[in-house]
Protein backbone atom coordinates (compact mmCIF):
# COMPACT_ATOMS: atom_id res chain seq x y z
CA UNK A 1 0.00 0.00 0.00
CA UNK A 2 1.31 3.20 -0.64
CA UNK A 3 1.81 5.92 1.87
CA UNK A 4 -0.77 8.71 2.50
CA UNK A 5 0.97 12.19 2.98
CA UNK A 6 -1.15 14.25 5.35
CA UNK A 7 -0.37 18.34 5.65
CA UNK A 8 -1.34 21.49 7.22
CA UNK A 9 -0.15 25.16 7.19
CA UNK A 10 -0.09 27.86 10.20
CA UNK A 11 0.58 30.96 10.70
CA UNK A 12 0.94 32.87 14.44
CA UNK A 13 -1.89 35.11 14.87
CA UNK A 14 0.30 36.10 18.32
CA UNK A 15 2.84 35.23 20.30
CA UNK A 16 0.55 32.42 21.61
CA UNK A 17 -2.11 32.02 19.45
CA UNK A 18 -2.18 29.69 15.92
CA UNK A 19 -4.04 29.73 13.52
CA UNK A 20 -3.77 26.25 11.80
CA UNK A 21 -5.65 25.27 8.46
CA UNK A 22 -6.14 21.27 7.17
CA UNK A 23 -8.14 21.38 4.10
CA UNK A 24 -11.33 23.32 4.24
CA UNK A 25 -11.01 23.25 8.10
CA UNK A 26 -9.15 25.52 10.79
CA UNK A 27 -8.08 24.94 14.21
CA UNK A 28 -7.38 27.75 16.81
CA UNK A 29 -4.92 26.77 18.94
CA UNK A 30 -3.48 29.10 21.93
CA UNK A 31 -2.67 29.09 25.48
CA UNK A 32 -4.97 30.32 28.46
CA UNK A 33 -4.21 33.32 30.55
CA UNK A 34 -2.30 31.96 33.31
CA UNK A 35 -0.10 30.52 30.80
CA UNK A 36 0.52 33.95 29.46
CA UNK A 37 -1.67 33.30 26.38
CA UNK A 38 -4.60 35.03 24.72
CA UNK A 39 -7.34 31.97 25.46
CA UNK A 40 -8.73 32.03 22.25
CA UNK A 41 -8.74 27.93 22.16
CA UNK A 42 -7.28 24.79 23.38
CA UNK A 43 -3.31 24.38 23.97
CA UNK A 44 -0.83 22.76 22.14
CA UNK A 45 -0.79 19.72 24.32
CA UNK A 46 -4.69 19.86 24.94
CA UNK A 47 -4.71 19.11 20.93
CA UNK A 48 -2.30 15.93 21.26
CA UNK A 49 -4.80 14.74 23.62
CA UNK A 50 -7.77 15.56 21.25
CA UNK A 51 -5.93 13.91 18.11
CA UNK A 52 -5.85 10.72 20.14
CA UNK A 53 -9.28 10.64 21.79
CA UNK A 54 -10.24 11.05 17.70
CA UNK A 55 -7.90 8.72 16.73
CA UNK A 56 -8.72 5.81 18.64
CA UNK A 57 -12.69 6.94 17.96
CA UNK A 58 -12.38 6.01 14.25
CA UNK A 59 -10.04 2.67 14.89
CA UNK A 60 -12.36 1.67 17.58
CA UNK A 61 -14.83 1.43 15.20
CA UNK A 62 -12.64 -0.43 12.31
CA UNK A 63 -11.99 -2.95 14.81
CA UNK A 64 -15.21 -3.47 16.50
CA UNK A 65 -16.50 -4.10 12.85
CA UNK A 66 -13.87 -6.68 11.93
CA UNK A 67 -14.89 -7.94 15.16
CA UNK A 68 -18.55 -8.04 14.67
CA UNK A 69 -19.79 -6.65 17.69
CA UNK A 70 -22.22 -3.76 17.89
CA UNK A 71 -20.44 -0.22 19.14
CA UNK A 72 -22.86 2.79 19.87
CA UNK A 73 -20.43 4.94 20.73
CA UNK A 74 -17.45 5.68 22.58
CA UNK A 75 -16.41 8.54 25.31
CA UNK A 76 -12.88 9.51 26.58
CA UNK A 77 -11.14 10.93 29.62
CA UNK A 78 -7.35 11.96 28.57
CA UNK A 79 -4.88 12.99 30.77
CA UNK A 80 -0.81 13.89 30.88
CA UNK A 81 1.45 15.58 33.19
CA UNK A 82 4.28 17.81 32.08
CA UNK A 83 6.99 20.16 33.79
CA UNK A 84 6.23 23.24 32.22
CA UNK A 85 10.40 24.05 33.44
CA UNK A 86 11.91 23.30 30.11
CA UNK A 87 10.27 25.08 27.71
CA UNK A 88 10.39 27.71 29.96
CA UNK A 89 13.86 27.73 30.42
CA UNK A 90 14.64 26.81 33.56
CA UNK A 91 17.12 24.34 34.98
CA UNK A 92 15.69 20.54 34.92
CA UNK A 93 16.07 17.05 34.26
CA UNK A 94 12.69 16.88 32.97
CA UNK A 95 11.87 16.18 29.41
CA UNK A 96 9.66 18.72 27.49
CA UNK A 97 6.76 16.87 26.79
CA UNK A 98 4.24 14.70 28.92
CA UNK A 99 5.65 12.21 31.02
CA UNK A 100 2.83 10.18 30.58
CA UNK A 101 -0.38 10.11 28.67
CA UNK A 102 -3.71 8.12 30.18
CA UNK A 103 -6.71 7.72 28.45
CA UNK A 104 -9.77 5.74 29.88
CA UNK A 105 -12.12 4.73 26.71
CA UNK A 106 -15.98 3.67 27.83
CA UNK A 107 -17.70 1.68 24.67
CA UNK A 108 -21.35 1.81 24.31
CA UNK A 109 -21.63 -1.80 22.88
CA UNK A 110 -23.21 -5.42 23.46
CA UNK A 111 -19.55 -6.87 23.61
CA UNK A 112 -18.21 -8.65 26.75
CA UNK A 113 -15.50 -7.56 29.06
CA UNK A 114 -13.13 -10.24 27.12
CA UNK A 115 -13.92 -8.87 23.71
CA UNK A 116 -13.45 -5.13 24.64
CA UNK A 117 -9.88 -5.78 26.61
CA UNK A 118 -9.00 -7.94 23.20
CA UNK A 119 -10.82 -4.86 20.89
CA UNK A 120 -8.78 -2.45 23.17
CA UNK A 121 -5.15 -4.20 22.67
CA UNK A 122 -5.80 -3.91 18.74
CA UNK A 123 -7.30 -0.50 18.82
CA UNK A 124 -4.49 0.63 20.59
CA UNK A 125 -1.51 -1.02 17.88
CA UNK A 126 -3.65 0.55 15.13
CA UNK A 127 -4.24 3.89 16.20
CA UNK A 128 -1.81 6.38 14.19
CA UNK A 129 -1.61 8.99 16.97
CA UNK A 130 -1.02 6.34 19.64
CA UNK A 131 2.00 4.57 17.72
CA UNK A 132 3.13 8.31 17.55
CA UNK A 133 2.85 9.03 20.43
CA UNK A 134 4.20 5.61 22.34
CA UNK A 135 7.07 5.03 19.98
CA UNK A 136 9.52 7.20 18.41
CA UNK A 137 9.17 9.35 15.11
CA UNK A 138 11.65 11.45 13.46
CA UNK A 139 10.46 14.85 13.33
CA UNK A 140 12.93 17.18 11.18
CA UNK A 141 12.15 20.95 11.42
CA UNK A 142 13.84 23.09 9.10
CA UNK A 143 13.75 27.13 8.59
CA UNK A 144 11.97 28.00 5.55
CA UNK B 1 8.64 22.45 39.48
CA UNK B 2 5.57 20.83 39.99
CA UNK B 3 3.77 18.74 36.89
CA UNK B 4 1.12 20.31 35.10
CA UNK B 5 -1.85 18.28 34.24
CA UNK B 6 -3.89 18.48 30.67
CA UNK B 7 -7.29 17.04 30.60
CA UNK B 8 -9.90 16.83 27.67
CA UNK B 9 -13.12 14.57 27.28
CA UNK B 10 -14.73 13.35 24.02
CA UNK B 11 -17.58 11.68 22.77
CA UNK B 12 -17.70 9.84 19.29
CA UNK B 13 -20.81 11.22 17.33
CA UNK B 14 -20.29 8.57 14.51
CA UNK B 15 -17.78 5.90 13.63
CA UNK B 16 -15.14 8.77 12.94
CA UNK B 17 -16.26 12.21 14.23
CA UNK B 18 -15.37 13.09 17.71
CA UNK B 19 -16.07 15.78 19.60
CA UNK B 20 -13.76 16.88 22.14
CA UNK B 21 -14.20 19.18 25.02
CA UNK B 22 -10.85 21.33 26.69
CA UNK B 23 -12.14 23.46 29.43
CA UNK B 24 -14.57 26.02 27.24
CA UNK B 25 -13.35 24.84 23.76
CA UNK B 26 -14.19 22.31 21.83
CA UNK B 27 -12.35 20.33 18.95
CA UNK B 28 -14.07 18.68 15.99
CA UNK B 29 -12.66 16.28 14.49
CA UNK B 30 -13.35 13.55 11.25
CA UNK B 31 -12.59 11.76 8.27
CA UNK B 32 -12.85 12.80 5.08
CA UNK B 33 -14.92 11.31 2.89
CA UNK B 34 -12.43 9.35 0.71
CA UNK B 35 -11.70 7.56 3.74
CA UNK B 36 -15.03 6.91 4.59
CA UNK B 37 -15.65 9.68 7.08
CA UNK B 38 -18.31 12.05 7.75
CA UNK B 39 -15.70 15.24 6.93
CA UNK B 40 -16.68 17.60 9.27
CA UNK B 41 -13.37 18.50 10.75
CA UNK B 42 -9.39 17.98 10.23
CA UNK B 43 -8.48 14.07 10.64
CA UNK B 44 -6.90 13.02 13.81
CA UNK B 45 -3.31 12.67 12.37
CA UNK B 46 -3.90 16.54 11.07
CA UNK B 47 -4.71 17.54 14.77
CA UNK B 48 -0.93 16.26 15.33
CA UNK B 49 0.55 18.05 12.73
CA UNK B 50 -1.56 21.31 13.89
CA UNK B 51 -0.36 20.85 17.87
CA UNK B 52 2.90 20.34 16.54
CA UNK B 53 2.73 24.22 14.75
CA UNK B 54 1.08 25.48 17.65
CA UNK B 55 3.84 24.55 20.34
CA UNK B 56 6.66 25.28 18.13
CA UNK B 57 4.67 28.72 17.76
CA UNK B 58 4.83 29.67 21.86
CA UNK B 59 8.03 28.12 22.44
CA UNK B 60 9.67 29.66 19.29
CA UNK B 61 8.26 33.36 21.23
CA UNK B 62 9.28 32.14 24.11
CA UNK B 63 13.22 31.63 23.09
CA UNK B 64 13.02 34.79 20.97
CA UNK B 65 12.36 37.04 23.47
CA UNK B 66 15.03 35.04 25.49
CA UNK B 67 17.94 35.85 22.36
CA UNK B 68 16.92 39.24 21.88
CA UNK B 69 15.29 39.03 18.88
CA UNK B 70 12.20 40.40 17.05
CA UNK B 71 9.75 38.09 16.11
CA UNK B 72 7.23 39.08 14.43
CA UNK B 73 5.07 36.37 13.24
CA UNK B 74 6.06 32.16 12.20
CA UNK B 75 4.48 30.41 9.22
CA UNK B 76 4.30 26.79 9.27
CA UNK B 77 4.56 23.87 6.58
CA UNK B 78 4.06 20.66 8.09
CA UNK B 79 3.55 17.33 6.42
CA UNK B 80 3.74 13.73 7.29
CA UNK B 81 3.53 10.08 5.74
CA UNK B 82 1.68 7.05 6.88
CA UNK B 83 0.66 3.79 5.54
CA UNK B 84 -3.05 3.16 6.12
CA UNK B 85 -2.51 -0.42 5.97
CA UNK B 86 -2.19 -1.23 9.75
CA UNK B 87 -5.36 0.71 10.97
CA UNK B 88 -7.32 -0.67 8.33
CA UNK B 89 -5.97 -4.46 9.36
CA UNK B 90 -3.99 -5.32 6.70
CA UNK B 91 -0.87 -7.18 6.17
CA UNK B 92 2.15 -4.92 6.60
CA UNK B 93 5.55 -4.15 8.35
CA UNK B 94 5.06 -0.74 8.54
CA UNK B 95 4.12 1.41 11.22
CA UNK B 96 0.85 2.52 12.53
CA UNK B 97 1.56 6.31 12.86
CA UNK B 98 3.95 8.91 10.62
CA UNK B 99 7.00 7.46 9.49
CA UNK B 100 8.39 10.68 9.57
CA UNK B 101 6.80 14.62 10.13
CA UNK B 102 8.26 17.63 8.42
CA UNK B 103 8.00 21.18 9.34
CA UNK B 104 9.45 24.25 7.85
CA UNK B 105 9.86 27.21 9.68
CA UNK B 106 9.29 30.54 8.21
CA UNK B 107 10.10 33.39 11.23
CA UNK B 108 9.74 37.17 10.09
CA UNK B 109 12.91 38.51 12.24
CA UNK B 110 15.14 40.58 12.76
CA UNK B 111 17.52 37.84 13.63
CA UNK B 112 20.52 37.01 11.49
CA UNK B 113 20.48 33.60 10.25
CA UNK B 114 23.26 31.82 12.38
CA UNK B 115 20.87 33.01 15.28
CA UNK B 116 17.74 31.74 13.56
CA UNK B 117 19.58 28.27 13.46
CA UNK B 118 20.47 28.44 17.50
CA UNK B 119 16.77 29.89 17.73
CA UNK B 120 15.27 26.67 15.73
CA UNK B 121 17.38 24.34 17.76
CA UNK B 122 16.52 25.25 21.09
CA UNK B 123 12.41 25.47 20.28
CA UNK B 124 12.82 21.73 18.90
CA UNK B 125 14.30 20.59 21.78
CA UNK B 126 12.06 22.53 24.57
CA UNK B 127 8.60 22.08 22.46
CA UNK B 128 6.54 19.59 24.65
CA UNK B 129 4.95 18.42 21.43
CA UNK B 130 8.07 17.68 19.45
CA UNK B 131 9.34 15.64 22.38
CA UNK B 132 6.22 13.86 22.77
CA UNK B 133 6.76 12.82 18.74
CA UNK B 134 10.55 12.67 18.44
CA UNK B 135 10.79 10.47 22.04
CA UNK B 136 8.90 7.35 23.36
CA UNK B 137 5.74 8.51 25.44
CA UNK B 138 4.06 6.08 28.01
CA UNK B 139 0.53 6.12 26.67
CA UNK B 140 -1.69 4.22 29.00
CA UNK B 141 -5.61 2.76 27.92
CA UNK B 142 -7.68 1.26 29.82
CA UNK B 143 -11.21 0.46 29.51
CA UNK B 144 -13.59 2.34 31.58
Amino acid sequence: MSLATFKVTAESENPTKTVVRAGNFEMIIDEPKNLNGTDQGPNPVEYVLGALAGCLNVVGHVVAREMGFELNGISFELEGDLDPAKFMGKATENRAGYQEIRAKVKADSNATEEQLRIWLAAVEARCPVSDNLSRSTPVKIVLN
